[in-house]
């Protein structure tokens, strides 16, 4: 390829986002050098946004490169983790200067409202993929996580109202990048750090499935669930869904959130709701936690 | 795809290795959690191991899987970093069982020889790719990189007791894994932990090419160099290559290893050679940094 194509690229992500003062090294250089701050302990996510190999660039860059990050934290919000830095292995058919300026602006504006820095990451030529490593902090013993729910808990949304595990919802599928202006969906973050400390489990809700977050959190404890509001018979399948792809996150085509499912001691609910108070978003209880 | 094809692929991942005690929560949950010892910072390299999309699995699978996590350690050598974690997103066009289980004991094999641990990751389906995410630790302002030759340093290069830029030597060029057996290139790990806080840049070399290591290191600093042995007009062009696969490590040809090629201030010479001492490789003074 023509040697300028990818010497483009490097200018735009070098000038995507801001400077934390954690970062001794960042993107530009063959390696970046982070400092974390005693006390905390780093929790990574890889979150894989492949376009089913694709020899064309997905449109919508911008709101890719917004939901690509977007995606990351959401997987973060799950543990409770603060999200700080980011990398981001991308391959190209092409070097599209216009595609790349949107995707670009979308990285930009996303990491200086998120307050984190890419720092670092690869642009290799081939049909499109898009991986996303995602680092956040968290203290020391205090992630969360799909893990240690148990029999009794009870079993949280947040941000809806309504209980959508009453109907049986559709699985996630891979889906490529979004093809078309949708509201963005936006991750949980300050939910995950008020349940620090407080929550047993805790899964983030993609593709708007409640179910299979759920399922994580039941696979993950071998516990089952009973949701209020129906009868056990017309429960959903809560089987965890073994398809490899189940994590990769989705354009949210409803309310737009990356939603959590949480498992809460029955003890701890008027410290949630004093926590939740001041958080903008509001969580439900749908039902609890029982043995397999 | 079946369900069943990539519960195959989390096994195999799922046996991959050794276990750390820095390691909280590893493979197998949506994210790792991961414990840094105070006054210790981290490095991070993205390595991207393209096959160049191809709709087919690259051959070797075992080679491979060693390889990928040799390419990433040799990118952490240069900064002097510990070897530590690992994550490593695989687009595969099938889930086939041999192929995953040679991969695997790749993987396998040079985790625990290196005392690393592969800690996340993901599987999706697609043509061939294969992203690895090396993480590595080294005390708090020890990390050394191609940034910080100054001009009366002295280049060096581990390994060879040859001068090999007193010839012109190929760039290197975008090569999909190998396709055979050859000898494992081996990281100069301890050699980058000896030159902490003695070093003053020191740059990786891939694919056999010393070229383009120094000129890594000329680009970092804004500087030139001369190079022993020959008149200076037949001097290798050391402009830094331009091309976006410059860092993408190719299966070497030559004498095997990763080698280093590293700037030192001339009155550390008597340190260096007694760090050396106890070290397995040699390293060779092939010129000097001068003003651009």
């Amino acid at each position: 390829m023509p040697i300028s194509e990818f010497g483009i690229i490097r200018r735009f992500f070098l000038e995507a986002g801001l400077y934390r003062p954690d970062v001794a090294l960042g993107i530009g250089d063959d390696a970046a050098i982070l400092t974390v701050p005693p006390g905390q302990e780093i929790v990574t996510a890889t979150v894989p946004l492949t376009a089913n190999g694709d020899h064309a660039l997905p449109p919508n860059p911008s709101f890719l490169g917004t939901w690509s990050i977007t995606s990351g934290l959401a997987q973060l919000a799950a543990y409770g983790a603060s999200p700080v830095w980011l990398t981001l292995s991308l391959t190209l058919p092409e070097a599209n200067e216009e595609w790349l300026g949107c995707f670009s602006t979308g990285l930009r504006t996303t990491t200086v409202e998120y307050e984190i820095q890419l720092v670092g990451g690869d642009t290799t030529r081939g049909p499109f993929n898009l991986i996303l490593f995602a680092l956040g902090l968290v203290p020391v013993g205090k992630a969360i996580g799909p893990t240690g729910a148990r029999p009794g808990d009870l079993i949280y949304l947040t941000g809806n109202p309504e209980n959508p595990l009453s109907g049986r919802l559709p699985r996630p599928s891979v889906t490529p990048p979004p093809h078309r202006d949708t509201a963005m969906p936006t991750p949980r973050i300050a939910e995950g750090i008020a349940l620090r400390g407080l929550a047993t489990a805790c899964s983030t809700i993609l593709g708007d499935d409640p179910a299979a977050a759920l399922a994580a959190i039941m696979n993950a404890n071998g516990a089952g669930a009973t949701i209020y509001g129906k009868p056990p018979a017309a429960q959903p399948d809560l089987d965890p869904p073994s398809d490899a792809n189940q994590n990769t996150p989705t354009p949210s085509t409803g309310p737009g959130k990356f939603e959590l499912c949480f498992a809460l001691p029955p003890n701890k609910q008027k410290e949630l709701e004093g926590r939740f108070k001041h958080l903008a978003s509001r969580c439900t209880c749908i039902g609890s936690i029982v043995d397999e």
